[in-house]
């Protein structure tokens, strides 16, 4: 065996189908390091980074806190927190398994927005404990990415962690989405020469992202939103909701629609779909004129893109492999990036507004139908996106810095 | 202003009296950073490293927990914790202004054993909520290193998350001195051509050093060991006892003495000081012929080097600006990477013991009565450290891999 060119990689069972698929030989020893910035090459250097000298940088920041922002790393660096129950489309895998996706997040925070971020895999499910436990965490990171954590429990997790704390808190799953989805959709009017305020829109799905899309369009001046849950479209006289949904129903379905996702879609201009279910082609045909279609389920769209483009001017997929994908990459680097750089408290609804416009300005004049948002590796995004969300915390008033 | 060589350096008040330490500049954005280890540098990479591919190792882990020391981060890093109640000679100065001291033993991880490590200040102090949190974060953990929490909490919180856990958990300030310590006197019965078994110690101080020491010394086979604290020797008659000194007693003071610590060095081949309390000169003179006195306190140790050396045989402070510094820097690094490497459930006192066996033979023949420790910058001692304690946790059957 020693002769094999690969002997070094053969510390697992030798005959492990795991080595042919290319995902697995890449996560060999994980994603992401901690590394120095300042080294230590004598003893003099060790006495300034290490005792005694550490030892006045402590003593300022106990004397002033505020200093920590100048003489740690705490100005850039992010704690990604999750539970594992809502990992991608894997569902309730449990902390250790959502591990290779936070870090994932944190090689992503880092190419793209250059901030440091700290994947945190917390082996507890419960509200009160996830809320205690984050809070106990904070005093050394600038903000908190909330990630894959099941509905409804996020709603009050993020909720109440922001009312605890005095960074920026902010689950990508609701509102990562949001941005993005809302960044596509002002393209996807615009390629289709529409005004937003105008569109009827549903979304099927009612859970995070679906939450988080609904009060996105709202923000952005959509009045005519229905969003439809596995069972038909929430209205106030349905009585089988949860409090997140019967609060949903009665800031979007202001006409009082009853009925099911179908009946819904039939002359609707857009479709935001972020569910697992499956929606007819023939549905999906009974929508209006230039219909918009965001089919984002992954791996499996709630209909197939090239058959929804039969019918529909736009259509986006969460999927590498399609033209226009909606994807959390475009948003949460940059707005890290912009709110750690101005030190917000917060992120506000009109910073995730700014983010959308950033992004969708970035596609500028190559706006077409199969081109409404810009590419991950667009090195804009980060920049346009970092500037926009720091300049309406400034108007917003939550900068400190 | 925009003339000054200094422009960039201006981002806090003009006048800062800390920009003229040059402790302060070198902690300007903190001194370590999380780095991605491989790179996306197109969609196919993306998918790779995120989604889809990335949902593959997920449900790989979700079957196997065990892949986690394969595919993730885990198998090489370590949480530092502190609840910032014991930070160097500063005390209670709280989780955030304890966060450079724990940037700092990331960065000396990393530098000296390769391990990553991740700073962890946690605003609680008490010790179930300490246990609880630490729990909670340790999925995506190899080891937990415990760090500047006062004792006599740190005792119970090390105890009971060692039992909850199986990844080592080990409190630097306790059993990291204790191996230092360890070494040192080894070295010192070397030079001064004693056996170890036949001297008679006092340790001054009986704190979570104190307390770790005396045990390190018990489990090297010391029999005759004397702890004081800041009142008297600890004895089994003594009413005025924490039910941890009262075990000490019973442990070390196995011949009944009562009285003071100056009366217990009278005549005592061993002084380790590791408490803020100074010792009289003549005190220090009235010890046995070839006398070894190691003054830990920092920055003042127990009794000035120079007066301890007119009488004393081998001298050792924490500084680094004497001869002999016992310095954690030696074991912690090479404890955990011997650890990691064999992914070790605990470390055991045999694994100390080891560690202070391998620190000490570092030194070799440049063994002198001002020369009983190697450099931390000497890169053997790391290595030779790794190697002991790999070998010994494979002796005690602690050794997973």
């Amino acid at each position: 065996m020693t002769d094999s060119p690969f002997a070094e990689d053969l510390s697992g069972p030798l005959t492990d189908p795991r080595d042919r698929d290319p995902v697995f030989p890449l996560h060999k020893g994980g994603k992401i390091e901690v590394r120095p910035t300042v080294r230590v090459r004598d003893r003099a250097g060790l006495s300034l980074a290490y005792t005694p000298g550490v030892a006045r940088v402590c003593e300022a920041l106990a004397e002033d806190p505020s200093l920590a922002y100048r003489y740690t790393w705490k100005a850039n660096t992010v704690l990604i927190v999750t539970d594992g129950t809502a990992v991608l489309g894997l569902g309730d895998i449990g902390p250790l398994a959502a591990l290779p996706v936070m870090e994932g997040k944190s090689l992503l925070m880092k190419e793209f927005g250059g901030v440091d971020a700290v994947p945190m895999c917390l082996d507890t499910r419960d509200v009160d404990e996830l809320v205690e436990t984050v809070v106990r965490m904070a005093p050394g990171f600038g903000g908190v990415l909330l990630e894959d954590i099941s509905a409804p429990r996020c709603f009050e997790v993020e909720t109440r962690l922001q009312e605890r704390l005095d960074v920026p808190v902010f689950h990508d799953d609701q509102h990562g989405t949001a941005i993005v989805v809302l960044a596509a959709l002002l393209n996807a009017a615009r390629v289709t020469g529409r005004v937003l305020a105008d569109l009827r829109v549903v979304v099927s799905g009612a859970g995070a992202a679906g939450v988080a899309i609904a009060d996105a369009l709202l923000g952005a001046g959509i009045g005519d939103i229905a969003v439809a849950d596995s069972r038909a479209v929430v209205s106030v006289d349905r009585t089988d909701l949860t409090p997140v949904k019967s609060a949903l129903a009665a800031r979007t379905n202001r006409s009082g629609f009853s009925g099911s996702l179908n009946d819904a879609l039939a002359g609707a201009d857009v479709l935001i779909g972020v569910s697992a279910g499956q929606i007819p082609d023939e549905v999906v045909a009974s929508m209006g004129p230039q219909a918009i279609v965001f089919a984002l389920a992954n791996p499996h769209p709630e209909v197939h893109p090239d058959v929804a483009r039969r019918t529909a001017a736009v259509v986006a997929t969460g999927r590498s492999d399609y033209p226009n994908q909606i994807n959390n990459v475009l948003a949460f680097p940059g707005l890290f990036r912009g709110a750690l750089d101005v030190r917000a408290t917060q992120i506000t609804p009109s910073m995730k507004l700014a983010a959308a416009g950033a992004i969708a300005r970035v596609v500028g004049d190559d706006l077409g139908p199969d081109f409404i948002v810009p590419s991950v590796f667009d090195p804009r995004v980060a920049a346009e996106v970092s500037r926009a969300v720091a300049a309406a915390a400034r108007i917003d008033d939550v900068a400190r810095g």
